[in-house]
This record gives structure tokens, C-alpha cells and sequence, in this order.
């Protein structure tokens, strides 16, 4: 009799717990009842001063400079966030397959190559670096979360694995995923759920978003998802991280596991891979890394363009770029779902922030109103068709050979439909097409941008750099209640390269405000009050709040370095709230 | 009563006829007889001595740099080329769309723009360039040919049509293609067939055939073609011209008349646009223009690479590049017909040519073998699986509402067959994906282009530059007698840029050999070998031979700009036909 999804979910959770070594093992298992646990890795006793050390006072970039100069050896680094992520594993179940034995053997080869032949691996030499699910690593399951494929190791690595490899990165954990990697909660029957660091009862995310819960720990300091729809945008938002997904084409995607059947991606929206670090630096470095590793050899759909080929804030505008400041629209609404009070009051700050002439930012920034709410309802209606095209039926398919059932979140909204016809499809990509072209006159001066007379005269003829604007309607929600995707899921729909920037956290005078006195715009405008007015609001407080960043298609390396930017102009609103608000 | 195709087309080329002033127009009509009517322009008197310097003594490039320092006037030259284009068109049937006064009046002000501002235009100022008929221009039809997309005027410009204008270029006429673009020899019911001016017994090629035999002619200095299987370089190879197909995303390709519903080509192949010239820097210079002219503001599948951000020659392998010499493989055949004796002579020919130690191009191209007949069969059946996913029924249809027939090549190859169901469309875009990340390795020694040690020592582990094989299995042969557009179609499944380079043409010595004794490879081979056995083969002598340049996906820079080094390389065979094979 073949195994039922039950036995399947037990044994594979029994072999996870086993790749745990006995000696990192938590005394309590769950954290239940407290609101944060980001602070048990530091107070469990587990981790040595040097872990803790390592695992908090460098981010990914500072750490491979250390490592490339031999002043961290890999094996120090790798243990103590091995060890760190088996403390996020049984506090916030973030990782699938674990691989900390390969890992630690590599990072003694690391060491030893070095020590030898007096230079790195390569450009990630050392580094532990943690996948989404989805990756391929030989040896170990893909199961992305479905009983089904569990036990069935991987013949290859995915096409990024190899080139991370090939740059001297280690791999050393994959991390969690909702089931169908539809879903914004990352739950599944074989692992379980993915919970928030910073608050259980809200979101961790998904559906990267064991990763995001794995880095809010301090678990990895540079992760690797993957985004359809938001799917690395969202858990960055949910965890106060920096995430960026790029346009098709700029990083290795093939060999990767994701339930559909192959070509799917084709005839549909391409879900791209990408950074999920603590801050943009980290991310650029990512890209760049990638960049100039030959990516087009590990996979057909990427382009031949080195980092210094790439679009970059210099190259970006070269008669108008010298000397002049960057041009940031800042977008407030989708037109579909009107975001909550904090989400506006966020977008205030912003947009005050940056144009604040006290701001040193000043010099280097202009701020433009632009109203893309026209486009909102149209891009919903497109990507949530073409995203439908197979009906479910694969799924489903996956899920009945063990008689698993759907999470609780799809279950409500998952059912099996008729594929569409070759026709309906092809209209889709039509629709899509024509909005992608429309939607270029927005990056001009002649596509309304200008607001004012002042903006016209701010922007003088420019395109703009970059667009600013939510990364959802709603702040963090409770588990479970993520509300529309359309947010992020847009910039799938266009092929634009777009990060989630941490701004500030949600603080008391972030539970003012109402929602107008007109009904609602449609169903999900009204979902999306209810989290505002059929919650209790405290349960947002110290929740991260973060903006979306948006670039034109294929622009990455400008996208991360303007974010870097950016993180640095918005970073007085992070700890003077108070003050900002006034300016 | 709805018009039938024969009033549509009689009234259609009243049109076109009405259009050619009287003054330039032959006295007699047809050259049926003449086996060549490349000299008729000149001996017929309509020319001006200017107009055949004009015509005669530049190519584009100079053209661009004469009209741009004011030492040519937009009006002389335009002129010059529209009184050509006039000769062309009633000799070799090769336009639809004239706008000769339209292009008249805009040259006058290109002409008045540079004296008053002191500046041209544009990188393109005042040049003349025709375009195929699948390109819309605002007022003026895009019928491909159709009757019922006859006297229906375009409301807007394609993209690339406009990107052109805005470079300064003069457009004046669109040129000829075969019914459905998808037949090799350009004859449809509305503007009867185009003819080859070298040979009227062969072929001109399709689809963009009314361009190559307009360029033969010496009608247009530049003309801009689309490709999904050859349309570009088929006509390109026919004529003895220079012909260049991007990968997707290099050209605006926007807003163009395909005859397919709008979307499908996201489901299918791309088609692109791309430069069909007299040379090789003539198609360089058009890629340089459109690359430095902000294309993806015209299309939103074109990639934002300036020209100087695209992989050139220098900047292609930074490492290696220095002071080594280009990498080219030689790939005899596609493994799915076998390339005619004289195919198989013209290739040896150039394998010789850039070995030959005495040639001077030695020192800067080392050449090695590449077998990818492996691959033939395999894309071949994958390409015709997508272009077959409409089962034609759309054609059809288009024909049907003026009770057209299809021309006679297609009568014998087409017919209404069920639309493809998305599963099968979905697993060919996966095959094709599959075969993508194959084909990758043959550009490395591990793919197995080492054929011999001394290629093996000659290689040094580097990556090839660029691929040379035949661009078709035979000759320039008979009228709608083409065979297999696997040799020029491959890269469009791939991707991958390729253009074709005239290398010398068939001289007597090329009558000899013959097929081998064994059975042949398949239905197609047996054909191709008629094309040797079945024909008096005298017909094919002074016919142009050419070969196909093919470089990795998105590598138009580095392409072009080896095309230019392997034209000036190979020009010796162009003359020294027999002291060339007695290397």
C-alpha cells in the first residue's frame, strides 16, 4: 500500500529533527506564548561569544571581505550559523532539508584552499548562504512541502545552485514554503508552519518564507527565494529584511522545483529568483557576484551582461544623469485596494523624508506624485488569469497521490477548474503585452507623473529613476490574512525588478487614523478594512513597515544601488518616528 | 457584395502602379528572358549620372556620413534611390507600399533642418531605407499580401518605424512577402511574385524577399526584415546580400501586421526584426543606431543595453579577449539533410581560407570543428511543433473572407488542421528550453567541439566567438523550390543572433561532385538531393554562395562586428576562387 501523506510528513519531520545534532538541540521546544522570539538565539545558551559575534555583527558583505582575507575562517562562520539556524528551525520551523554536516566539511575545504593557495574560491568564498525549498541540491529532496515528492533526492543541483557553488558560497539548509507557493503564509503538511519572529500571531509570509523567518534570526545572513508574485517581496516585508526580485532573465533560474508541469513558466509569468539580506548592500552584492560569473551559462533565458554592462545609477541617463539628482515618483495607490491609515502615513513619511531640504539626502533626490491607480484593476484581472491558466489541476493532482489535503488558507480559495483554452491564454499574454506598453509612458514626464506645476518643473524633462510604493495595502497581517498580492504581483505582470525596503516599525501613532466614510472599492477593499477595523490594531505594534521600490525592466543594478541610497536617506525615520512625522 | 481578392488585387496594384511617377517608368514592362537584370537600372536611361553614383558608389555607412556633413543633400539622395526603387519594382516585382512623395517632401526637410539648426537629425539624417511590408506606416497599408487586409490603412507606426523616423531616416516604400510570411519565395495573390535580379529561374527568397531583391537591385541602401525562420536571411542568402536576425529583444519589433492573432507569438517563436545591407558594416551601423537610441522605450520586450553596454568583440571574454585570437567553430551540417557538394566545397573553402597561414587574417582567427548534427533533427521537430500550433486555421480564415487561394507552394504544404491543446504547446516550450540548455555546451571544449588534439592545443579552454555553417543545404535553387529551413531556423528555436555573409558565387568547378552512395537521411534529404540530380545544374552557376555566422544568444554586438572581420578575411575567395581552394 503506498505510504499516506500522514507517514510521509512524520518520517521526513523525524529526519529533519535527526540532521539537528543532539548538542544544539533547544531545552524547550515552542515559544508559543511570547510575541518576539528574536532574542532566544542570544539567550538559549547554545551559542558561543564568537557565534554570536559572528552571527550579528557583520552582514553578508563584511563577512566574505573577512573571509577572503583570512580573518573569519569559513569554519567558524558556517558553525555558528548552523547553530543559530537550528535554533530558528525549533523556534520558528523556517528549514526543510538540512545539510550542516556537507556544509561544515566544505567550509573546512574552503579554509584549506585558501591556506594553500593563498586566494579565495571564488567571490562568495566561505559564505553560508540558505536556499529557498525550490532549489535542487543532488542528494537531497525539492519536496517543496508536498508528501508526494519527499524522499525523492535530486540528481542535479538547480542551475544557480551550481554557479553559487562555483563562487565558493555554502550551502548548508533549504527553508520553507507554503504548499503550492501560492500561498502568502508558508504552510505545508509535511513541515508545518513558518512563524514570525518579531510577532507569532502575524504572518511570516511566503512563499520564501522560511527564509525570511530563517535571516530575521540571524540564521543565515543571505538567503535565496524566489518570486512570482511577491513570493520574495512579502516575507521581507513580514520580517523587516530587504528582498529584491529581478526582472526574467537577470539570474539562473532552470532546475528548480515547482510542482508545475515543465514548459508551464513559459506560457505563463516567469517567477525569478532573488536576495533576501538584512540590508541593500548585501543584495547588491548578491547580484553583482552573479553578475560577472558568466550567469548566461547556467541557463539559456539569461542575458550576456556582466555587473559593469548593467544599467547602473551612472550609465542609467548619460547626457542627463551627471550632477543631476536622482528622480524618485512616488506612487500611493494601486486602484484596486486603497491602503490602511499606516500605509498612507508610511508613504507620507517617505515622501517627506526625501523632500526634506534638511535632509543631506536632499541634494542628491527629487520627489514626484505619480498616479498609476489607472492601471491597478486591469493588471489584477491579467495576472490572476494567467496565473490560472492549468485550473489547479496540477496541484490537486500532486496532493491526491497521498490523499493530502489542501492548507487551510487554500482550501478556501483552491479549487480544480477546466485548463484554458490555447485561445484565452493567448489573449492573456496579449492583455499583458499591451499593459506593458502602456505602462512605459509612466517612467516619462509624458505619461502624467507630473502632478504640479513645481513637480514639471522639479523633473524637467526626465525619466524617472525609480517608483516608490506600497509593498501591500495593509501592514504585517495576522496568519493567514495577507490581503491581494496585486502590490508586488504587478511588477510580475510588467517584468520590472522590484525590493522591499525596511522603513521604520509600526508604533503607537500608527493606530490612528480610519478608512473613508465611501464604500469600498470591491470585495478585497473590503477585506482589507476588516484588518483595520475588525482587528485589535495593537497586535501591529512593532511591526515592521517597509516600502516598495520599483525600476524599469532589467535596470537591477540601479534598483539595488538607488536602494542602498535610499536606506540610507530614509534611515532618520527608523529611530526619530517623532520627529520625521513633523518635518 | 463584399469584393473578391481579384478586385481587391487588381484595384491594389493600380495603386502601386499609379504610384511610380510616369517619368519613371520603363518601356517595356518584363525582362522574363534576361537571366540577369542587375545592369537594366543602369542602361535604361532613367538614371542620372548622379543617381547612379548615388546608388552605386556608397554604402549606407558613407551614405549617413555624407548626408550628415551636408557634402550629400536628403533630396538628391532619396531621390536617387526612390527613381531606383521605381526601375526595381517593374523589373523584379518587389514593392507594395510606395510613398516616393512622401519621402520627397521629408527629405526637403531633413535637407532644410541641417542648414538652419547646423545639425542632423539624427544618426540616421535623411537616409533612405525600405522596410518590409509587415512594418506598419500611418495611412499606408500593412496587408502582407492579404486581399482582405487590403485598403484597411495603418492608424499608427510600429515601433521600430518610429524609432527610425526619429533617428531622421527617410522611409519611401515597404517591400514584397510570400502569403502567411511563412513560404520561402515571395509570391501572395495581391502583389504577385518578387523575382531573383541575378537569376530569374531562382528564387528571391522569402519572407522578406521583396527586400533582398530591392537591395540586389541596388533599390534601397539598407532595408530592415523580420525572421522566425530565415525570412532574413533566406532573401539575404538568394541575393547575395548581408542579412542579420537578432535574438528576441535586441530590436523593437512592436505594432508590426503578422497575420496572427495578437499574443501568439508569446506562445510560439518570435519573430524579429533586423537589417538586410550590402555589407556587413552597413548592418553594424543599423544595430549601433537602434542600440544607442533608447529602444526599449519603443517595445517593451527590448533589453535596456546602449550599444556600448552591449558584449563586444573586446569586451566579450575580459579575461582572455587580449591579444588572442577569435575562436570560430565550423559546423558542416545540421544532421538532418546533408549540404549539397557545392555547399560542402564552399565551406571547405572557407575552413581553408581562415587557416591558411599566408593569409593575413591568420594571426587573428584560429578555427576549429564543431558537430551539432546531434541537435538537427531534434529542432527541427520541436520548431515545426510550435509554428503548427494554430493549425493554420488563422491564415485560412484571413484567405477565406475574399475567397483567396493559397499561393501554389502552399497549396501542397498547408492545410486546416485542429488548434494544438495547451499541453502540447506547454511541452514544447519545454523540449525547446531543454534543447536551449543543451546547445549551451557546445560552446565550450566540454561540449565537445574538440574534434582533434591540434584543435584541442589550438583551443586553450576557451569558449568559441562565433559558429560558422551553411545557411541552407543547396544552393540558390529554382523558384518555390527551397528545402528545409532547419539550417537558418535552428537559431530561432535557440535564439541565438546569426546572419548570413555572401562569401563568392557558384563557378563551374561547382558542377562537380555528387551525393553519397548511401540511402538518404529522410524525406527531406531525398528532395535536397534532387536539387542536385533532378536539376540541369548549370542553372545554379553565377548564383551567390554564402554562409551563416551564428554567435550566443543576445550577442548582436560581438556578431556584427565578427561578420565585418570575416568579410574582409574570406574577401579573397570572393575573387580567387581557384587559387583559394589550392590552399
Amino acid at each position: 500500500m503506498a505510504a499516506t501523506w500522514h507517514d510521509i510528513a512524520a518520517r521526513k519531520q523525524r529526519e529533519r529533527a535527526d540532521r539537528i545534532p543532539k548538542k544544539w538541540r533547544l531545552p524547550n521546544e515552542r515559544f508559543q506564548d511570547n510575541d518576539s522570539v528574536l532574542d532566544v538565539p542570544r539567550r538559549c545558551g547554545l551559542l558561543s561569544k564568537q557565534d554570536i559575534r559572528i552571527t550579528e555583527s557583520y552582514d553578508a558583505s563584511t563577512l566574505v571581505a573577512e573571509l577572503a582575507a583570512g580573518r573569519l575562517s569559513s569554519l567558524d562562520v558556517v558553525t555558528a550559523f548552523c547553530k543559530r539556524a537550528a535554533i530558528a528551525q525549533q523556534v520558528v520551523n523556517c528549514l526543510t532539508e538540512i545539510f550542516f554536516e556537507d556544509a561544515i566539511a566544505r567550509a573546512k575545504h574552503c579554509d584549506q584552499y585558501l591556506r594553500e593557495k593563498g586566494k579565495p574560491i571564488g567571490p562568495l568564498h566561505g559564505l553560508p548562504i540558505s536556499i529557498k525549498d525550490s532549489f535542487k541540491v543532488k542528494g537531497y529532496d525539492a519536496s517543496v512541502g508536498v508528501a508526494g515528492f519527499c524522499f525523492k533526492p535530486a540528481a542535479a543541483n538547480s542551475a544557480l545552485v551550481d554557479l553559487l557553488l562555483e563562487a565558493g558560497a555554502v550551502l548548508y539548509c533549504k527553508t520553507n514554503v507554503p504548499l503550492t507557493m501560492m500561498a502568502l503564509d508558508s504552510h505545508n503538511n509535511v513541515f508545518g508552519r513558518t512563524l514570525n519572529a518579531t510577532n507569532m500571531k502575524l504572518t511570516a509570509g511566503g512563499s520564501s518564507g522560511g527564509e525570511g523567518a530563517l535571516i530575521a534570526m540571524r540564521g543565515s545572513p543571505l538567503g535565496i527565494g524566489t518570486d512570482v508574485g511577491g513570493s520574495i517581496r512579502i516575507p521581507a516585508m513580514c520580517n523587516g529584511l530587504v528582498g529584491v526580485k529581478p526582472s526574467h532573465g537577470r539570474l539562473p533560474y532552470v532546475g528548480q522545483e515547482g510542482g508545475a508541469p515543465p514548459g508551464s513558466s513559459k506560457l505563463g509569468i516567469e517567477s525569478t529568483a532573488g536576495p533576501i539580506a538584512r540590508n541593500a548592500k548585501d543584495c547588491e552584492m548578491l547580484l553583482r557576484v552573479i553578475g560577472d560569473s558568466q550567469p548566461y551559462m547556467y541557463d539559456p533565458d539569461v542575458l550576456p551582461q556582466t555587473w559593469a554592462q548593467q544599467t547602473s545609477l551612472q550609465t542609467s541617463l548619460p547626457s542627463s544623469r551627471v550632477q543631476q539628482p536622482l528622480l524618485v515618483g512616488i506612487a500611493r495607490t494601486d486602484g484596486h485596494v486603497a491602503p490602511l491609515p499606516p500605509i498612507q502615513r508610511l508613504l507620507d513619511d517617505v515622501s517627506r523624508c526625501l523632500r526634506s531640504p534638511t535632509l543631506p539626502s536632499w541634494e542628491a533626490i527629487r520627489v514626484v506624485d505619480v498616479d498609476i491607480s489607472s492601471f491597478g484593476p486591469q493588471i489584477l484581472k491579467v495576472f490572476n488569469g494567467i496565473m490560472s491558466i492549468d485550473g489547479a489541476n496540477t496541484w490537486f493532482n500532486h496532493t491526491a497521490s497521498t490523499g493530502e489535503p489542501m492548507s487551510p488558507w487554500l482550501q478556501t480559495r483552491l479549487k480544480r477548474r477546466p485548463a484554458k483554452p490555447l485561445d484565452e491564454v493567448r489573449s492573456l499574454q496579449s492583455q499583458r503585452t499591451e499593459l506593458q506598453t502602456r505602462f512605459q509612458a509612466i517612467w516619462h514626464e509624458r505619461g502624467g507623473y507630473w502632478q504640479t506645476p513645481a513637480d514639471k518643473t522639479t523633473a524637467g524633462g526626465r525619466m524617472l529613476d525609480v517608483i516608490i510604493c506600497p509593498a501591500a495595502p495593509h501592514p504585517v497581517p495576522p496568519i493567514d490574512r495577507w490581503n491581494t498580492t496585486n502590490y508586488t504581483s504587478a511588477f510580475n505582470l510588467l517584468d520590472y525588478p522590484a525590493g522591499v525596503l525596511p522603513v521604520r516599525t509600526f508604533d503607537s501613532a500608527d493606530l490612528e487614523g480610519s478608512v473613508p466614510n465611501e464604500a469600498p472599492l470591491n470585495g478585497w477593499d473590503t477585506i482589507n478594512r476588516g484588518l483595520w477595523n475588525d482587528v485589535d490594531r495593537r497586535l501591529y505594534v512593532g511591526s515592521p513597515l517597509s516600502v516598495q521600490i520599483v525600476a524599469p525592466r532589467l535596470m537591477e543594478r540601479k534598483l539595488v544601488e538607488i536602494m542602498v541610497m535610499l536606506e540610507q536617506a530614509l534611515s532618520p525615520l527608523k529611530t526619530l518616528r517623532a520627529s520625521a512625522s513633523k518635518l
